[in-house]
């Protein structure tokens, strides 16, 4: 998606150790224009795929997962990490997340009731990159008995395990950006 | 707002303790239409109000937050709750923030850099009860200098002090579901 990479090389900025920051625009600070653009272009991407449900995780998938689930007129589900061991008495999901930022695991939870056997269901994050968060949504959906229809990322950085190990597990994988290579001056991705 | 009020009274849980929950369709599992609708909602309310940006705060601000700021075509801005004491070392806003339901203060924070002297804020959030999150985004948008254009909640519970307080400051508060009294069995709005 030409508009976001431009955005990517106009506003983001690359930090040491291989960070992509985008939070002038697309998640701290999210621009409207962009964030329907997102939704839109994912909801042309996976408008044969039969999603029923869309599902991401707090806090900065919810933006593009709200514009999507507009676009295409699909409830959207967001998993929380939970702050303590002591879950909810109610029956949900939950799944092992390792956080890239913060050095070690966390769970997600999904109220059971939000997901249905029945239900197909898209991912939507804003980054792809160890792959740990999708992982863990998928596993929500495999405990809901539910179909995954696929992943829709803003940005995936190709060059880091995620986006390949997914492919290899047969999950169809769409990057709005997809990064080939970063250094502390360029961005270039696989598109172009 | 009828439509929201309609599947409150439809589809809303009230727990003991006075808790409404609207997780299947507001807050944890959305409804892309009812979220169409409140933005469009927000947008038409504070029309002439001059707002150049949306503040509001993870995670279930910010799906309200989207579509208010998708209909206002403006950009939008979260405030994240700090997991640890140690805050980032770029400028930041920060306010203390008393939780409800977890009955511990918290941090909140945003980037100086997205909130300017001459901007006029618009906070937005799903629930407006004791106040304590609007008036932590409200100090917030004072450190910055920044007009604060008023609150705009999905739901006011107008029987706890939030709402009286904020109007009592002069701020303009509006509520799509302002809630007077609530019990077991039944939830009383106060326009109808």
């Amino acid at each position: 998606m030409k508009e976001l990479e431009e955005r990517i090389r106009k506003d983001g900025r690359v930090l040491p150790g291989g960070i992509l920051k985008v939070d002038a625009f697309m998640n701290v600070q999210i621009d409207p224009v962009l964030l329907d653009h997102m939704g839109e272009e994912f909801a042309r991407l996976f408008k044969e795929a039969g999603v029923t449900k869309i599902l991401t995780i707090e806090a900065s998938g919810i933006a593009p997962a709200s514009s999507t689930a507009m676009k295409m007129g699909v409830p959207f589900v967001f998993a929380k990490k939970a702050k303590s061991s002591n879950v909810s008495g109610e029956d949900m999901y939950t799944s092992k997340v390792r956080s890239f930022t913060y050095g070690r695991d966390y769970d997600i939870l999904v109220p059971a009731a939000f997901i249905q056997p029945d239900d197909c269901v898209l991912i939507i994050d804003d980054f792809l990159a160890n792959g740990f968060a999708a992982r863990g949504l998928i596993q929500i959906a495999e405990q809901a008995g539910a179909q995954v229809a696929g992943i829709g990322v803003c940005v995936a950085k190709l060059f880091q395990p995620g986006y390949r190990l997914l492919k290899d597990q047969g999950i169809r994988v769409e990057a709005l950006a997809p990064i080939q290579a970063m250094d502390d001056n360029s961005v270039i991705f696989a598109d172009e």
